[in-house]
């Protein structure tokens, strides 16, 4: 059951040459999603052979360019590759309007159903729930209105315990079932205790995503104790002070979230163009919090399972 | 005085890994023109090593996707870098709408003028005239209206002789200015004739730029005799029947195109991502005009300057 964080972008404003920008996709048990989705977003699906068309759902943050304008882009591709199967963006208000009008001067029709879903960018709103995910958004504090999300894998099923299955087998096949969803079962005046015949479930994994935003107590309660939190570090220690002027973060105050947070595994990213390497930002978040890595691209975070 | 065309991508629809979408640079006497701007280009740009303040004038043939939605991420990239010099964009009509309707959910005013001019989709029409270039735009035949685009260098100045030079010190200096205006000089009752003074200019360079179009008559008056002419070829032979439902070309039809048209050079490019290379391209055009070339990523192509 895969929970992976793959980074395509994480270039802040404009990308270069090579690095481009706002792009990431989670593959959570094989279901991909989007987040953010900058300049040549599909050209980096395309070069880390992400599967594009085992995409459902895309996640936009808020309305600045370097976030989105990959988009338009890639629901071009899906029309060419004659996708059929609906696809889902969660965005602010606006970003429909932007698509649409694109489609319409193009004189074009997408070939699959595109469901824009609105936003809410003032409290902390559940956006997806599948039958083994939930999926939070919460808002951050940007120059525009921007959300953060959070997702979080449903209580996994208890195991049966394969050193007492053999005591089942004579039971109708429904035991299982049953058992596994921590109830126990009775048959002929028998009770099998669920305890006794499972073991308990993996942990449900949790991570967060924020990108663009002051470093801000606002957000700290919605992404608590998460397994994995991707936040954005734009500068280092030598331009803190831009970060009130730009309504982004430096790589210390990323750390110090993490901290606060008392999260597991700190990924920083969304990287200012000013400078040649990333390694002051590494060096200075791990100075608070050692759990830290750069978001580069290409690179793949795995979240694996744990037992309670 | 250059007079040199630049490939940014020349990948027809979709982009891969690493072939970007339409996106072309011209550079006639170190103005650039920006002609289309598919998803990347501005990295291209970068990548290339293009100034990109120096580009004042973006043309865009047609609102399809990919030869335009790499505008938005270069028109907020200038803002990044604080531009104050207006920017011309030449476009049908609806590229104005799209972008400014980015912008306003950005929540952002350009730093710089942009000035939106509205192409003539139905007939030739002068668009651009600066002291030294005129560029003209004519509609070619595609599924939505698109327009080529003529670039003419205007008349040089004649030369000086410099082996008669110094008959003409003694005179005022006016003199240099109206005879290489091709004008007769007096002075002191003595006539100083241009014919023999001066020698004929270089012969002014034309460049034409057809994308997106079936084959067609209509639009071969208005690149005849060109020095240099790019012409989309997206399919090879194998996929000609793909053209009329499409609106593109062969590589064969661009030469034949070349051939009628009676260029000097041709570039083919445009390609559809179902072929691995372009060879075949290369080959069958070569078949019917030995001149042509790939219009490959990162190539330059430069019109010398000639005598009369």
């Amino acid at each position: 059951m895969n929970f992976e964080f793959i980074i395509l972008g994480s270039s802040s404003g404009r990308p270069t040459a090579d690095l481009y920008q706002s792009a990431y996709v989670l593959n959570i048990h094989n279901n991909y999603i989007l987040l953010d989705c900058g300049e040549g977003a599909q050209m980096q699906l395309f070069k880390y052979g992400i599967p594009i068309m085992k995409i459902n759902h895309i996640l936009i943050t808020h309305l600045h360019a370097d976030h989105f304008i990959g988009l338009i882009g890639l629901l071009n591709t899906y029309n060419l590759l004659k996708r059929d199967k609906p696809i889902h963006i969660y965005a602010p208000k606006g970003l429909e309007e932007i698509i649409q009008v694109q489609f319409k001067h193009a004189g074009k029709v997408a070939s699959y159903p595109i469901y824009f879903h609105e936003l809410n960018m003032n409290q902390n709103t559940k956006v997806i729930e599948t039958p083994t995910l939930e999926v939070y958004s919460f808002p951050v504090n940007h120059r525009i209105e921007c959300n953060g999300f959070l997702f979080r894998e449903k209580a996994h099923l208890r195991n049966i315990n394969p050193e007492l299955v053999s005591e089942l087998k004579h039971l109708p096949n429904e035991v299982y079932q049953i058992l596994k969803r921590s109830k126990d079962y009775e048959f002929e005046n028998r009770i099998y205790e669920y305890e006794k015949y499972t073991l308990p479930p993996p942990k449900s994994r949790t991570f967060a995503f924020v990108t663009d935003t002051l470093k801000d107590n606002l957000y700290i309660k919605h992404i608590q104790g998460v397994d994995m939190l991707f936040h954005e570090a734009t500068f280092t220690d030598e331009h803190e002070e831009l970060t009130t002027e730009t309504f982004h973060s430096t790589a210390r105050q990323a750390a110090e979230i993490g901290q606060e947070a008392q999260v597991k595994k700190l990924i920083i990213g969304h990287f200012s163009t000013r400078y040649k390497d990333f390694e002051t930002h590494l060096k200075e978040a791990r100075e608070i919090f050692p759990n830290t890595f750069l978001a580069e691209q290409g690179k793949r975070f795995e979240i694996q399972t744990a037992q309670v």
